[in-house]
């Protein structure tokens, strides 16, 4: 028979994905010899079993449960239910992975009218059992039954009041006494039925409610913030109490081996006396530092300092402890690595690489690659943002702190921006008519959009604080003008504040500082540098963020999107000349009017970026998103080319298309117009050549995007080869370049190996791959997506991680098949999971040769990188 | 060294790859001993080698031909550019396929001024030589140098008029001398130099034009409307010249061996005496019937029928024939299996067996199943269409003629359909609103829209005649008319006819004639059905097109679509207050009224199809699709769902998405709204319960729509079988039903193992399916498909014929991974492919269990899988 509940002195660290993160802990902490209550864990196998038998407890694991109750009784020497002698436990999850979302804590429990009675006549500390009794029945109502807190907080409120005292330590045994009974009525009347008595069914009542929580929509959610699949399932554990509130040198705190902001080496945290767990959280007293235990418990603060030295070097990590103090007597309840700001985790992990505890390879396994974004942008002074009043709250897009003032549309952001003035582009949504006026911003906010819309997207590349999808505001763009949910109206030029990093938006400018990355941040990346095997290459359209991407150590470009170019303002009315041209020549006139500004975008890109290649992608999206859509823009865009309005709109209606997605654009543009592409590699060779010439290495990489046969690629690399070949010919020059391809169609994925026998690279288009193999598209997606999630279809979003299953198959099919042909072939992704850790994860098992990512997400990719390596072992 | 010109005794039939039809069955015809002029063919390799070598005749194949000349030379005893004994030569393109499309033949090749002069004074027939020599001229100019015929062909009617005669016979020795010289000055005012003198020119140039006109825009349209690859190639046939224009016991003809339009065992044909190939299909004189050479020149009757006899004997087909007749002595020049109408092609297959000169497998490969289409269509009758006006020409969207008045609304449609007119519905394009005036129309005319527009699918799905695309007319739908490129303009009520299946629209009522099914098309369907081991459903909504599809021999339906269902007057009102409704429960409760509607639907067609099964697709297209658009009708939506046209607006606004295609549709609907399921499946389970109940046997096969990912599936499946068992077990009875997916997801192929492990059956939506694969939407391809076409990029249109590689590539996975992991998993086809004869051999040898296609194309694909099943050799 499968065995599904284990005594502490069964498990051991290692058991987690059994045991669950805090029941392993408590287990290894046993094991080693702490001084831990004694206690068993229900394991994860449990709850999957509870959940394959329809939300039913078998019979078989409460048999098992109450089984190891009895084990429990026998080495305690305490009896559940007992009324002399009574064994009270605590009940608390524990997933594999620590989970803020799921039910955490019942302590107490055991409890009931009787054992409270004769409890109180043999501990002889009347207050000590109905404190307890009283903390007991509002914590099983909140977290078994999900009954409100707040009918029993107001409750206890109004005791104090009425007793005019301040703190719970001033109530005495017959206010707790009071209290008890009416937490007893407030539940009944909650729950139509009295307080369990029946300590068994109390238990697994507790059980079952922690199973329940595993899929609650907090959890769900959290589970899809941090990637942790659904079928792990939580653990529970049950262990004898003991009690910080039995009297004042009694107490409970937490603590962490070093300062979990800073990483100072240094014992941090807080503790109260004559309490239990959640006093410290809650607030109501003010717990005191942990330094303060060294003269009010000098002994036992000892004691815990040696626990906590044992425990990190067992552990080799900084540690999170949870700690009692019963009568004098320290007990440990809980230990975990702890959660550490990103500075602190960079400054831990390479302190125990010195301190000789750790090896490289592992202090980089440490660091979540994710947080480094908190060390590249700017953020609110503290004191500041203490002080900061939240108006609204939206996605935290693009993270980030920015002050400024509202303007409503991109033009006049721009021009304020000129004038010196710090501002913050208000919008319902950008498009990309609005790119010049969120270059010009220090910070966007949008009213609609998720945290892949055009806002969050475009911001994300620029590294630009975002906050998107506030619906709480009424914004009225024309009027100038939003309204918060309170009813308060900011115009244009009033200030705000945003945090992108938490979705905050305040009222007024709060002063923001500058990242600073320390000496540690260097040494730290240098290391992961050395064991990465995957290069890192940015997206970047100009000069500005191709800097940004050098300095975060960017080895190349590997998206130039050169349509981003052309919304200029100077450059956009000669690009709808050419898209307004009804003839070949009329369309090279107006582009060769673009030719030298594109060709002035590649020498800059290419002197920053030397010796390191750069990726141009050709003109990608449909023509009429660079149309304009106002009429005054059109009346305008009529009268400076000559045509009438009518003309202009018809163009426009022409262009239109029931699927923009999947129409006329990338290279199907270049098939049709192969103008274009002429002039794109005019500019990119005319470049390289100038670029050259000054003694500067140049790479260009060409890359022609929605190729999905292979004719297509070979017509539109006809056409740059003939044009390029030509110009270096009578250039006089040396000048090698490469012609590539994104494998973003389904098709081109099967088709791969016809392709690479000419194309030189693929760059993996994983956002349109995504859209196109799932069939939906991203901005389409939103509407059934949360459905998803909820019903549990979808764990994760396919666009922030890479779909392994689907989209990752075609990946790994078209690296086979276009290596099977092309032993040379470079292979790499562009699309955002190129910035996404475990998509990188997966990109080194695959076997690719880089990610490209925005510039911010550049070194969150050299960690990722390393990490996938380390992990894997080399490639598969 | 490579081969690249054969003499004719060097070849066989066999040889057709190498030597194109044309030059192999002259090879042949010369092996078997008929009397055919010698000659040589340049091969298709060498139009391989001249498109290699960038369209430039490669040296070695010209020494090549003009050492076949010389052998040529040798074994006629005739000089090429001699002046006594000149060698005339005709030079044919030749493909593998018959093109019509393509450069033909250029006559007596060879001629030059001196040649003409001596060879004039030689043959003591002036008038032969420069009738020779002046057709030469016209041909060479038009067929290898392009220039126009209707120069030559002005000049020559103006001889004739001042000489006040009507034919070229009438003509004599000097007008035809005089002719040749103008020619050629005509040729040098067009060509701006001399007609060219040196015959080993004449010849190249020939060469080299045939392998032009390979590409010629015409010859790329053949091949993509007839799936010949362009990597083919045409070859080129240079033969002796033998001339029935040398005096009045010459002659030229063709004939059949069988009447090629009813198939009657009989000779076939025409001739014309004292003429050269082209005047008998020209028209000049009007030819008389093969049957007056019996008595005008028996001998040469006699050997020509016994001639006719030993090739098709050989080739064991009907042969279409070309034959010369120089003083008196018969040359075969051509023979070839000879084009038929479908009647014909079907009564010459079954003759042939009863002749005992075919197997069955034989006779079945004889048919083109594409042409039976013809057989199941009303036609004009043959008397009426000879008086028809064209007055535009669209394309052929679906077959059949029909005639009436028009009308240019749905509804007007159908009302004036009700009281009993034939009714032609005109529309600038139809959408599922109009799915019930298309239903009450003889037939359909659109002004936009293309082969696999919404009007040209549904006509064909419903065996409605429909030409769709008519560009050229301006169409007015509001004021209720339409204007042809003349100016003249049509009301409402005015008569017209369509032909379907040739795209003409004629002026007034033709009158139509229903098709005749003959004995036998039964026989040969009959032999059909025995060899196919692919089944044969049929697309079909409703029990009308259900009883059309079992008339042609569907055996079950493959894909009822539930949709169109909807859109019926009385229902598509509930079925708005659905989507309008803002709670489960409103939305239950409309629901609840379409009910009764969808069970009676369903009940139909259980009882027309018993006891092949029915495979009901649930609800798929996005909701928006539902919803009105115009004014007048939101207002009268507004009003009886007593809500504001503005709330009706911002429903519509809310449902709208940028990419339909990709958006809130299939079973995506089904998880956002599980009621709309569960309403279906009562429909489907109460249905099939009631008909079970009168002894009839129901296998309903429940289909969930645009799956991608395998617990979209199984949460839709729960939905069903939940309502479904309860149903059945409150019933009492035994019925067992099938749940099945749509593969039309490019993700859902990629994870076919995990979908099939619950899933009953596949059924590939190869039209969805083709659109996420190459990433284009079918509705916006328009726009770059025709430049694709051009550019060679594709030759095929992906919609109508499924791409192999790409799309098939897919539905191979898919089966594959399926099977591995459900053995009894069956699988299908339902997209329009189904159809299609390329298509259903795919099918074939990817080894699905069947296909499904609208009715009217049930008997094609009865005899493409036949034939599938007879090329493979069962199953791959």
């Amino acid at each position: 028979m499968k065995k599904y509940v284990y005594m502490f002195q069964e498990g051991n660290k290692d058991m987690r994905e059994l045991l669950g993160g805090k029941g392993a802990n408590l287990a290894e902490m046993t094991r080693i010899g702490l001084p831990v209550p004694r206690g068993f864990t229900v394991s994860t196998e449990a709850c999957t079993s509870y959940y394959e038998n329809k939300e039913v407890l078998p019979e078989a694991i409460e048999k098992e449960i109450l089984k190891s109750l009895k084990e429990l009784e026998k080495i305690t020497g305490k009896t559940f239910g007992d009324t002399k002698n009574p064994l009270l436990v605590s009940v608390r999850s524990g997933a594999r992975a620590s989970m803020p979302g799921m039910m955490d804590t019942v302590l107490n429990l055991g409890l009931n009218d009787e054992v409270a009675k004769e409890f109180a006549v043999t501990t002889n500390n009347k207050r000590f059992v109905y404190d307890s009794y009283r903390r007991f029945i509002q914590m099983y109502a909140d977290v078994v039954k999900g009954y409100p807190k707040s009918a029993f907080e107001r409750h206890l409120d109004k005791v104090k009041e009425d007793k005019g005292v301040k703190f719970d330590t001033d109530l005495d045994a017959e206010d707790m006494y009071r209290l008890t009974a009416d937490f007893k009525k407030i539940y009944k009347e909650i729950a139509h039925e009295d307080f369990p008595q029946v300590p068994e069914e109390q238990l697994l009542e507790a059980v079952r409610a922690v199973f329940r929580s595993w899929n609650n929509e907090r959890a769900i959610y959290y589970r899809r913030m941090n990637d942790i699949p659904a079928s792990w399932g939580t653990a529970v554990n049950v262990q004898e109490m003991v009690y910080g509130n039995i009297g004042s040198n009694s107490g409970t705190g937490v603590a962490f081996t070093r300062n979990p902001a800073t990483g100072e080496k240094k014992l941090y945290g807080e503790y109260l006396m004559n309490a239990q767990g959640e006093d410290v959280v809650a607030g109501i007293r003010t717990p005191s530092p942990i330094s303060s235990l060294e003269t009010e418990m000098p002994e036992v603060y000892k004691e815990f300092e040696s626990l906590a030295k044992k425990l990190e070097d067992h552990y080799r990590d900084m540690q999170d402890m949870e700690f009692t103090i019963e009568n004098g007597k320290l007990f440990m309840l809980q230990t975990r690595n702890g959660k550490r700001t990103a500075s602190a985790a960079i400054k831990i992990a390479v302190d125990l690489v010195k301190e000789g505890k750790l090896t490289e390879e592992e202090a980089l396994l440490k660091v979540e690659p994710k947080q480094l974004d908190a060390l590249l942008h700017p953020t609110f002074k503290e004191a500041s943002l203490k002080k900061g009043t939240v108006i609204t709250t939206g996605l935290a897009a693009s993270p980030g702190a920015a002050a400024g003032h509202i303007y409503f549309t991109a033009k006049e952001a721009t021009e304020a921006n000129k004038k010196g003035e710090k501002v913050i582009l208000v919008r319902l949504e950008t498009s990309p008519e609005d790119i010049e006026g969120m270059n010009h911003s220090e910070g966007i906010l949008t009213g609609r959009g998720g945290m892949t819309s055009h806002a969050a997207v475009v911001a994300r590349g620029m590294g630009t604080c975002c906050v998107s999808g506030c619906s709480e505001l009424t914004i009225n763009e024309e009027e100038k003008w939003f309204k918060t949910k309170d009813g308060k109206i900011y115009h244009e030029k009033d200030a705000i504040s945003l945090d992108g990093s938490t979705g905050k938006v305040y009222d007024g400018i709060l002063e923001t500082e500058e990242p600073s990355i320390s000496g540690d941040f260097k040494t730290f990346m240098a290391w992961a540098d050395q064991r990465r095997t995957l290069k890192v290459r940015a997206n970047a359209d100009n000069e500005r963020d191709a800097t940004q991407a050098k300095k975060f150590g960017a080895e190349g470009i590997g998206l130039c999107r050169t349509e981003h170019m052309f919304f200029d303002k100077e450059r956009i009315f000669n690009f709808r000349k050419m898209i307004m041209a009804d003839t070949v020549s009329k369309r090279e006139k107006a582009l060769e009017a673009i030719l030298p500004y594109q060709k002035d975008d590649f020498v800059a890109l290419y002197k920053v970026m030397a010796p390191n290649p750069v990726v141009i992608r050709y003109l990608d999206p449909p023509l009429h998103e660079f149309l304009p859509t106002d009429e005054e823009e059109i009346k305008k865009l009529a009268d400076d080319l000559n045509v009438t309005v009518t003309e202009i709109k018809e163009r426009i209606a022409s262009l239109k298309e029931f699927n923009p997605m999947m129409g006329h654009r990338g290279c199907r543009l270049a098939i049709t117009y192969p103008e274009i592409a002429r002039m794109q590699t005019r500019a990119v060779i005319e470049a390289a050549i100038e670029v050259s010439k000054e003694g500067i290495k140049v790479t260009p990489e060409i890359m022609i995007p929605l190729v999905g046969s292979v004719k297509e690629f070979t017509f539109v690399k006809e056409v740059v080869t003939q044009t390029a070949d030509k110009i270096i010919k009578e250039a006089n020059v040396k000048l090698s370049y490469k012609v590539g391809t994104m494998i973003e169609i389904p098709r081109a994925a099967l088709v791969a190996d016809e392709i690479a026998k000419y194309a030189d690279f693929f760059s993996f288009g994983t956002n349109d791959l995504t859209q196109m193999t799932f069939g939906f598209s991203r901005d389409d997606a939103g509407k059934f997506l949360n459905e998803y999630y909820e019903k549990q279809i979808f764990e994760q979003d396919p666009f922030a991680r890479i779909d392994e299953d689907g989209v990752g198959a075609l990946v790994k099919i078209a690296a086979e098949k276009g290596r099977s042909t092309n032993k040379k072939l470079s292979l790499g992704v562009c699309g955002e999971h190129g910035g996404d850790p475990a998509s990188i994860d997966f990109c080194h098992r695959a076997g690719l040769d880089y990610v490209s990512c925005s510039p911010f997400r550049v070194p969150i990719a050299r960690l990722a990188a390393a990490q996938a390596a380390i992990k894997n072992g080399g490639q598969l």
